[in-house]
């Protein structure tokens, strides 16, 4: 019943105009769409192809040129009919959105607009900076895309501290999983009655309640300290809010937002005291102390100084891996270990690493969103993402959905979400092992399946469904998916292909 | 802060042209409504009434008759305020929508629009179909009504397949209770190293965890397969993906979105067996096969070749029943059955057989949503539902909820959904048993209240509260409540009222 | 892409028009604000201040006035850029709010627009109102602010019934946390065969589970009764409704939606016979009943008459006290009192008593969203509430989030919701002791942090973390801290600015 009468009109005139543009643009590519030159060509380069392989390919490639023209004028007219039908009932339908953004073109060019990849510059917003240090927040998933909605009420900041930095202390109206990425931080943890003091290398997780307040020091004087920090709000989805409880103008103390009659009742002093105290803090909320304070934070029973070990329960780089082999590393902590504090939140935290020129399996989470922060190196990501094409039911066309190939080259503060059932493969580049933080949320039940290596799922297929499915005879199809290895494999970019790097 | 110049001066025109249909409508109703005529015919054709029956019959009439205009005012009211409002305000008051699409004569015509009544052409949408199946998915069910918010994340298909038709190899990202409507089905599994077999029959249950990878087969070489597939998804809310591993351009393997060099590395196969192996399959994602490959998919442990018993854990048709008489049974399996797997999401899955004539007692469920699925025959289901009419509190006005009935006619494949705390009544034609599967969500802690036959809630009230609440002798109040059977009871339409049909 | 063309020009002619009354404003303001004229008259005239306390006090009046001015420009531009953007993109920005309603003047006058304070006139709706009582439902929380959306499925009634009203039997699709405020009450629960009958005392605190069907009766012959209930619908999120069984027109039975055929089977009984029995009651659904009627539906086996005992397990009133001093009382029944039947909620019902002239601590819940209803008494609630100032990142501008006061005069059937990690205090008047009850919402985990009193935490902190976190000398940090009480203070308003109250 919502009705806007300049709508109607408008929508017209920029659908013809829209029209025009599309139709356009559809008569060039017909008769100048280099792709399907450039892969004719490269079926007839292959040296090992026979004539009957050669055949295949070319015809594969008007197969596929034929199908990517036939997806795009879906695209387009959806997304006529979407225009057309949202300027009525643009409440209804808003949540009917697909991974469809085109990313074809992602590994060349790097950044095409997508919902699960986000960029440092673009998706993070800077919180709090000063001189010495800043904390950046990722944006909202939601505001990303609608199919992240399953996420809604995480957010992901990353804080940075330069060397011998005193982070004020506050607290969080949000559960906190804090990763230490980089460097040696201190964290000062107010308990009842006393501040317990948490030495924590890079590597430490540290599962911090809502409410708690607590300060960290970069202990390090030349080494940057940066944390990864996981919110988990407690008052309002998707929203967080820092509050210093010590301070002064700035960081501004909560406190001096009460009345002074009320301070003055509470804390049994003067008004004249009390506006001392909170107007003598004006050096921010971070900022560098000497090297003698940082030393005299260190918690008291700390031996030969400050080197002493992490207190953390788990550390992700050292601890024990579930899977490791000479092309990869996999170190995982989860819901089930009980001192994690992440049952609650059915939150599993994954440290990945994957050597240079090395690759992860083909797999997907059966339960699990995965949010991943890369901490080093550099490599790419390849998801899979359904779109369902087409509503044209005759036997001989697509019955069934269609996917497309959502990618992004990763380097250090890269973020990425892989939905579970997603397939989606990692590799790193020739020059540096590649490595990734993961939170996987909604971990509990979860599972991983592959679709390469020992036990993938298309091995595991009884002979005869294989057969059928593949429409292949079932040896060869056995042929090309067993493989003794696991999880990790080497992987390099193939001679033939390098020149070209479109399809890397 | 939303504003929109256009809008006040599009609803002005709106609203005149409105309130002079609206004056005009009501006018004529005055003059000739037929329905007060027939009620009061009615009332003085009762051969078993007095004349005192008969004068407080023909003042009900009245009274009904002035209920429903003013109901009908202010619903007329209520949406002409909600328009101006809208206008400005549509954001905060969306969610105010209450079951009031009018219903009054769905018994003699069937469906009138109404928030809990689906039917299977309109509500339905086919997702993939090809000559030897089709799965069809029902519409989210907040997109019928923001009052379905609360199971805003489940989603019902039907999958339904010809004889001797194989299901190709796919995962969900949701969670499945698989449901055996009709037919015998295989079911392939794919577990960690291996593919289990389940040998389905019509009544059977199981519950598939998002992720697992299964093929279905219709091992009969006749009847048609029917599955009730009820999909929690475990990504976005409310939206679930197939996603097939095995296949080839239709259905197309979700491998394919991989770029070749990952591929190559991952399967350690070349470029062109891998382009073989994806442009094989080409039959769709649902295919007939012949005899003797439905018998070779068999497990091989089954005996006397292929009609061995259910591997499922649990078949609603064959288990003991919850309760049973000769009007009608009902089987229940939740999430206290610790093997159902339905413990997780809450959810119990209950069969209802209602003998020819016969119909259920008047019930509400405390806690759970009810999901019902017509399996086989006809009948009728009416919920009664509230609707807050008048904002008038002088003491001889109505100062509470009125309620209105929605009806519908239910034939297999009707689909309707009774809220918690909502009387309901089934109740089967003449001719035919009436079947119902019903999803039942959030189940722990449900209680059945019945409003008739043993334990009914009007004879559990002490007798002077029920004299209060009646305004009634407790002695005539016992006599009409008190029943000695339960829950199932004969029902025919009664002979003075055949006719008509108008309130069947 | 959804675009609207007469908003931009709308939008232009608003923006024109904004910024010249806000620059009008300011210019004004600029010239002649009282405040900062009266906060320097202020430092002048403390007779126990030192030249040097003198000047700090001036300064800090200049800063606090600069700060004032900034951040009501930041708000103007921001609310400018709001608007800007929200023209376009209303959908993706609109969960962007803060709690910036302006507050400073709140004391002074009483109720400016804020997030977190419900008035009884503006925000109850009455939703049922007779001669002898009435419900009063307090809004949507969504609808006061989207800050509440963490809430949103709760709903707060007040039910009020005069001397020896009877409320009609009913269920709820609500579980519901019934609280006895006032009088004394008789509750009615049917159970499976038989009605249980609960004596309430004012105090007593009963969980009734959705779908059960309940009456009440106010037992005194002269008190009003008065019940707080905590609904959590269990159908659509944020929703409840009644449901009258018995009952004739007024209140409607629910019932009479049904056909009468369908009736006639049901309760095998004639037509005549059930018009007559659904058009008995035209009472209204509270009404008043006589003194005898009242003793007989007393329990049986109550003693001396009916002044027996109460019946419900917990008296918030007259267990023991989690804490007590002479300043105050609190009291809790939360999740893990296994009998509460709170803990499937995860709610905590709390009562404090805070003494004439006292106040709480300064404090925050790190979990639980506290929903308070004042009972009895007056006083003054505030809450420290943070906003994110500034964009300007030099070393020497904010960094960090800067924090106002939301303050309220507290009068009984106040409502007043405190969010989690957001610091609040409470005080009462000079005449009454202050009365309270909270739903804790979330309470499970949740802790009570306090920064005034025994163990607070600016006193848990190390003295080298103090010194710097409040740039100040810790061993005079710990002289204002430190205090040998907990949780209740007295509290008086100051001699020397009484005759302001501008700050109370």
């Amino acid at each position: 019943m919502r009705i806007n009468l300049s709508i109607p009109i408008f929508l017209f005139v920029l659908l013809a105009l829209f029209s025009y543009l599309a139709l356009a643009k559809r008569d060039t590519e017909v008769v100048e769409d280099p792709e399907i030159r450039t892969c004719k060509h490269q079926c007839l380069q292959q040296p090992q192809y026979t004539e009957d392989d050669k055949q295949t390919c070319l015809q594969n490639c008007d197969a596929y040129h034929h199908m990517k023209q036939k997806r795009e004028k879906d695209k387009e007219e959806k997304f006529r009919k979407k225009i057309a039908h949202e300027g009525y009932h643009h409440k209804e339908h808003e949540e009917e959105e697909e991974c469809t953004e085109k990313v074809e073109e992602v590994d060349e060019g790097g950044e095409e607009e997508n919902p699960y990849i986000f960029e440092e510059d673009r998706d993070f917003e800077t919180k709090v900076e000063t001189d010495d240090g800043r904390i950046r927040v990722l944006k909202k998933f939601t505001e990303k895309s609608k199919l992240l909605k399953g996420i809604q009420n995480i957010r992901l900041a990353i804080l940075e501290a330069r060397a011998h930095t005193f982070v004020s202390p506050r607290h969080f109206d949000s559960d906190v999983v804090l990763f230490n990425i980089n460097g040696r931080a201190l964290l000062g943890w107010v308990k009842e009655s006393e501040t317990e003091k948490f030495v924590l290398e890079s590597g430490d997780m540290l599962m911090i309640p809502a409410g708690t307040p607590i300060y960290i020091v970069n202990r390090d004087e030349n080494e940057k300290l940066v944390l990864a920090m996981l919110h988990i709000p407690v008052s309002t989805p998707g929203k967080f809010e820092e509050f210093f409880g010590p301070g002064g103008r700035d960081p501004e103390s909560i406190l001096s937002a009460f009345s002074y009659n009320v301070l003055q009742a509470a804390l049994q002093s003067s008004k004249g005291k009390l506006e001392k105290l909170f107007s003598q803090q004006n050096e921010g909320s971070m900022f560098k102390i000497s090297r003698e304070k940082v030393q005299e934070l260190a918690p008291k029973k700390s031996y030969w100084w400050f080197g002493g070990p992490s207190t953390a329960e788990f550390n992700l780089f050292t601890m024990p891996p579930t899977f490791s082999n000479s092309y990869g590393r996999l170190t995982e902590v989860g819901p089930s270990d009980s001192k994690s504090g992440l049952e609650k939140h059915n939150i599993m935290l994954t440290f990945a690493s994957i050597t240079q020129e090395s690759m992860s399996t083909i797999q997907y989470n059966s339960h699990a969103t995965k949010i991943a922060l890369v901490i080093n190196g550099t490599g790419h990501v390849q998801i899979a993402c359904p779109h369902i094409s087409s509503r044209s039911y005759s036997k001989h066309e697509k019955s069934s959905p269609s996917y497309h190939r959502i990618s992004a080259a990763l380097k250090p503060r890269s973020v990425f979400v892989v939905p579970p059932g997603h397939p989606f493969v990692l590799f790193s580049s020739r020059k540096e092992n590649l490595q990734i933080i993961c939170f996987e949320i909604n971990a509990r039940d979860n599972k991983k399946f592959t679709f390469s290596g020992k036990d993938n799922i298309v091995s595991s297929l009884d002979d005869l469904a294989k057969e059928l499915a593949f429409n292949y005879p079932s040896n060869i199809v056995n042929e090309i998916f067993d493989r003794k290895e696991s999880f990790f494999f080497p992987f390099q970019l193939p001679q033939e292909e390098r020149y070209l790097r479109a399809d890397a």
